[in-house]
């Protein structure tokens, strides 16, 4: 399917609300963690399988083409549509490209500074195949009382089946907002031009007109949130959204509430960066290989404490390739080896370490017992993970193995509270009984999922 | 697709040839290797995702029911249909099931006791969406040199079109041979009857009738082979062929030129016993638990050579798994996890053990450092298979680390040697080496497949 994103508007408000000196334009250049709000709109396409876009351009047009050139570098191809109306309204850009996309079945519009995740546009992808020729579908967000500041809103009144009765920013009677993503058929230039004919060029004036003859329907979003970026604060609240949506639901106990909270912070700062996942993967590295010399120089509270920054570091790898698009299988494959590593290196140091200062042969058992058990979750959950196809599910699976912190960041976080207190061989005689408990439980536990 | 089994013959130059006390009766439940002939098909069928099978009797069809039953005991369903003209021919047997199949556009016709693999029916299967009605496509090989006893085979002469011209155990002219299994439509029907007013009852003069008309089409089984079981050295040479095929060409070097060699003579052994392949994974753990003790207490050529016989015992598993068609997800995580394990504690028993009798303290960095690298193999290439959904080959991906012999086979085998010569410090050295090495290596190796 071919996308085209409207990039046309001179964005008054954002430059009139932004602080002197933080003024960027054209709005849809506006950085935004790192990626400016017309990068993450086409990562967000080429995310949902788009290749073939169409920008429109009208405001400041050349400083768009120059910087998003033909969309090589993000893995697509654009190719630019100007429009000399564009003051006129919003829906003038869309006429613009009439010539261009008439002849599609059908093609997804969407506004180049409407800040969502990949799932909330695949929501209305999925619902490619109903739609009759003539017709647009259109996302809308149920969800009102989340919606950020709702009168600055497109409100939609939708009726049970689906089928949107009204639409405008100042319709009373309504049930749902409209998200600024549209599935089109080419239904949507004659209404565009109709309206246009009456003096009206707003894009919500051609879908009124469609709506009135009962070709508009409202496609739900879901639990997905986005947000039109208008002026600063919404760019903040942007912000906000996109950095909370990094915590995963699968995040064990300490991740929650320790580690995520500090590592999304950091990933906040260093998305603005040129620092690359692989980089932080490698830092990661790096601190468990410095906890690991810590140890074996005898300072437990720094060797611990240094463990448990990798435990942070580790969440940023993965938050800012999100963050940013730059999610790759080798970036996967490269952390959790080098996460490997890092952690037998730092059983390895406590070890070491603890041996030469105390000299008691018995830490070596607890420590190989423990480096023996240290890999075995990742190994069980990589393994299931091959045989099946699908992901290992801890809370799914494990039953009431899932109370075990045998995961990383419990790992670590039980390697940092130990060494705090000098209790070296308590922890990894732990670390030894829970890891290894945990792998053997598993063999019992997946008994019932994986035989046929 | 539903499939129909001709089993309804009497096999008597099996029961000739056989050793007295060795007389198996009917032919189709005569035992090959822990399953017989007539388990073999059904568990080929099922491979190849046919569900429903009908079995057509004769000579001691009670034997046959009571034997197999319902088919559940298989994952398939299996009905009978019982044919009192079997003496006349086997194209008696495929009439018999008129009834029942003519309505299906195709179904898959294959005899009792011809012993092929899975992939050779594939073969076939996959050509289904070609048939045209009335038309019947066979199963051909034209490796005739390779064809075992070629004189009792029905032979095939095959245009360059795959269009059989002619077909009979005594043609002169041929340039394949006819493996015993068919795509059929129902013109199969009609040519059996139209043969059988006139005096002929065997399956091929239906096929030579259809062929005459064009309507016959061969399917190359490729490197694929097949055995008809007439007597007992057919009986013997597939017996010699599916121990063959459980080589894999995955194997290491080791495994290739040492440990198959003993454990397909086991599993052939093992096979017709109730051993299942999780119990011999556990009892390959077991023997790397001896290996450890045996290295705790200082018995290094013993410790060595068990772990040597865990690697042997390492590939029967999956031998009978394959030889019984048993197997399973769970076995191979089961498996793989256990490995880990017994890797793991023969590592540990070589370090513990070596430091008892000279209480070196080095031998504990050493084996850390074996004990690290010890399942970092597996977890690179589960972990590529988790991400990509396609198995690790080293071949394709290894480069010149392929020649590391780091795999289980090869670390195994070191460690036998080294233990043989009481050289304990260098096997663990090498294996730290290694394994660390292999690890580091393919984080380069991969880069390419995996950067998207």
């Amino acid at each position: 399917m071919k996308a085209l994103i409207l990039a046309a508007g001179e964005g008054r408000r954002l430059k009139e609300s932004a602080a002197k000196g933080k003024i960027y334009f054209p709005k849809p250049l506006t950085p935004l963690l790192g990626l400016s709000l017309l990068e993450r709109t086409i990562l967000n396409l080429r995310e949902n399988g788009i290749e073939e876009i169409f920008i429109v351009t009208g405001y400041q047009g050349e400083k768009i083409k120059r910087f998003i050139k033909d969309g090589s570098r993000y893995g697509v191809k654009v190719s630019y549509i100007d429009n000399d109306q564009w003051t006129k309204g919003n829906g003038s850009s869309v006429l613009a490209a009439e010539r261009t996309l008439k002849k599609e079945s059908s093609f997804l519009l969407i506004m180049a500074d409407h800040v969502m995740q990949p799932g909330a546009v695949k929501k209305l992808l999925e619902s490619d195949e109903q739609v009759k020729p003539g017709e647009v579908y259109v996302l809308v967000d149920y969800k009102c009382q989340k919606v950020f500041r709702i009168e600055e809103a497109t409100k939609v009144l939708v009726d049970s089946d689906g089928r949107i009765l009204d639409i405008g920013k100042d319709i009373k009677d309504y049930n749902a907002v409209d998200c600024g993503v549209f599935l089109c058929t080419s239904g949507i230039f004659q209404a565009l031009s109709d309206e246009a004919l009456e003096g009206r060029h707003a894009l919500s004036d051609g879908i009124r007109r469609l709506a009135k003859n009962g070709m508009v329907k409202g496609v739900d979003i879901g639990e997905e949130w986005w947000i039109d970026v208008d002026d600063k604060w919404d760019l903040e609240e942007a912000r906000k959204r996109l950095l909370e949506s990094l915590r995963s639901p699968r995040d064990g106990l300490i991740s929650k509430l320790i580690n995520r909270r500090l590592s999304i912070p950091i990933s906040g700062l260093v998305a603005s960066t040129r620092v690359t996942p692989n980089m932080i993967s490698f830092l990661n590295f790096l601190v468990a290989c410095l906890s690991a010399a810590a140890f074996i120089k005898g300072l437990w509270p720094v060797g611990g404490l240094l463990a448990q920054s990798a435990a942070v570091i580790d969440g940023v790898d993965g938050e800012i390739a999100r963050l940013k698009y730059m999610a790759t299988k080798y970036g996967a494959y490269f952390d959790s080896i080098l996460d490997r590593y890092g952690d037998a290196l730092i059983i390895f140091g406590m070890t070491l370490g603890w041996y030469l200062a105390h000299s008691e042969v018995f830490i070596w058992l607890l420590g190989s017992a423990a480096l023996i058990g240290s890999p075995m979750s990742m190994l069980g959950k990589e393994k299931f993970h091959a045989l099946t196809g699908n992901p290992y599910y801890p809370e799914k699976y494990d039953g009431f193995l899932r109370y075990v912190p045998a995961n990383r960041d419990g790992r670590l976080f039980l390697i940092m509270l130990g060494s705090i207190f000098g209790q070296l061989p308590l922890v990894l005689g732990i670390l030894a009984v829970i890891t290894n408990v945990l792998a053997f439980g598993r063999l019992v536990m997946v008994r019932k999922v994986l035989c046929r």
